[in-house]
């Protein structure tokens, strides 16, 4: 429960139960803390008051409604950061997050009531067909963390780089070390990117970025970092630029960097960014990307995870058991840890 | 020569000449006015002083610089509205309005030699085998209008189409009934789009877009018309949006028009226009376009306007001889003409 900004508890709640018979309920495995919690717990995005957090988790099926057609108890499953029917218009076409019928952990779902949260033991999940990924069998231990990558990060840093057009061949910068932009790196590469550089001033993130596919490291910003991403790049810039922050900064610089008739995939929730529009009408630079459908992506990267092609997992650096929250919240916010790992 | 706001006239300038190698001497065949020439007519973009205008021509070569290797006295040439060397990184790109060496009609050329504009009888080519477009052979006269249509509006059209992604069976939006967007309707028809809606409120444009291939006609705006666009495309939009106007209005028209998930491609020259980055966010709307790259379009839409495929001179609805171009620019003005034709 974060009951105030900086104010983080393990609490009893009412034990979660099927109320609508396309419901789930679901016991937590893993959970994790993203870099969007970090808003509302700094008090920067405000709420109204007390409220049950998180939104990436996987686990087991305990029960199931009447309704229910593609899950049953004692599966293993992976959820979306967002709650969607797979039925809709905009489901149809990939874009979950936009779901017609659909809604938001932490949150009340489309019919009025409570659909928890993903930081706690165990939660009820609405439209559980349109919403859960079922593994073929259940997951070692050590795969665990890779799987719970892809209820957000990583299916978020493959938005960043398909948005931006990130085929064989493609040069690429990736703005942003964090949990997503090291995971946009592993998309970039995993897409085929020819040269993959990722712009980062820690070495222990520049060592990921280069594990995960990254040709070369630029610890410059803004427009010393422009200027060098551009050197790299034939004087003209990459074609495909992939923003993972979301400031005014961070997306200034990525549209600075990308080659003229390039593109900007745009992850980072926009925080004050601003988009300017004769600089992208003269120089042919387009913006795409936004809240990543990561609901569409889980069937594609879930084979790359299990076999190991691709290894999401290492962005979590700290796990923790659940009782520990707070201090993952607080390693969080001061960025000792790239990204916490919660088990309850 | 526009002298002074709303006050253009036909006068003698010295005859133009090769003054570098890479040049070439062009006799102007036929030339047209831009919706864009409007805007230093009206005074609403300002000039320094007396200026040539005009950035949109075919003719035939007169002469050409020792350096010039594709071209030779004789040919029937089309021009792009931009000058570029064809050898740059940009130019690679398929992006000549960015050439690295280029630069614009009616302004000064990369080496600071006067570069002419297009409303004449005859000028100098800078760059010239890396700008004009040789035709195989001489065209007949009725062949010239859709040839004209290649140096600007039939290119942009189709960057709109291409920059949002339209392919075959895609559903699409047109905002902007000008001789851009009735292009734009022609690029989507193209493409192998589905559904093409033309928005538009004057008869005789919509007509003409019924026969370039619009299915739909939506003559409401605003709120208004985006709500029966969306009502035409099962509650949620098209796939793509055609921005072809620029204005802040259009622009939001558009934008709120796509589908979740879709893309505006703009060509309309932003004035006044905004970007709403929250909404592009949360509803995956991506924007791409530019000013276009018409000289990269040039030998791929060429073959299907010399068979007839595409008919886009249909959109020149005057010709006037060059001596009347005051009479020319009233006409679009007061929007009594969609484009208008000059010949010298």
């Amino acid at each position: 429960m974060l009951r105030a900004p900086r104010d983080i508890v393990l609490e009893d709640v009412p034990d979660p139960r099927i109320e609508r018979p396309t419901d789930a309920v679901v016991r937590v495995a893993a959970a994790c803390i993203c870099g969007s919690d970090l808003w509302p717990y700094r008090g920067i995005a405000e709420r109204g008051g007390p409220e049950r957090i998180g939104h990436e988790f996987i686990g087991v099926v305990e029960e199931v409604g009447a309704d229910v057609r593609t899950l049953k108890a004692g599966d293993f499953v992976i959820s979306p950061f967002s709650i969607s029917d797979g039925t809709c218009a905009n489901c149809h076409n990939g874009v979950q997050t936009s779901c017609l019928n659909g809604g938001w952990w932490g949150s009340t779902d489309s019919a009025g009531g409570s659909a928890d949260a993903g930081q706690g033991e165990a939660l009820r999940v609405p439209l559980a067909d349109g919403t859960l990924v079922a593994l073929p069998e259940l997951p070692d231990e050590a795969q665990l963390p890779g799987l719970l990558a892809l209820s957000d990060v990583m299916g978020t840093g493959h938005h960043a780089a398909l948005t931006a057009g990130v085929t064989a061949g493609s040069t690429v910068v990736v703005v942003g070390d964090g949990a997503v932009g090291l995971c946009a790196v592993i998309a970039a590469r995993r897409l085929g990117a020819e040269q993959i550089v990722a712009m980062s001033r820690h070495a222990s993130r520049q060592h990921l970025a280069g594990a995960f596919g990254a040709t070369d490291i630029v610890a410059e910003r803004g427009d010393e970092g422009v200027a060098r991403v551009k050197e790299l790049f034939g004087g003209i810039g990459p074609d495909a630029v992939l923003e993972c922050v979301g400031t005014k900064e961070s997306m200034q610089q990525a549209i600075d960097s990308v080659r003229p008739g390039g593109i900007v995939g745009y992850v980072g929730v926009p925080f004050g960014a601003e988009l300017p529009i004769q600089q992208m009408f003269s120089e042919n630079k387009g913006v795409r990307g936004g809240v990543a459908s990561v609901r569409s992506y889980i069937p594609e990267l879930l084979p790359d995870v299990l076999s190991g092609a691709i290894a999401p997992g290492q962005v979590f650096d700290l796990t923790l058991p659940l009782e520990q929250v707070a201090d993952g919240y607080r390693a969080m916010d001061q960025r000792e840890a790239v990204k916490v790992l919660l088990r309850p």
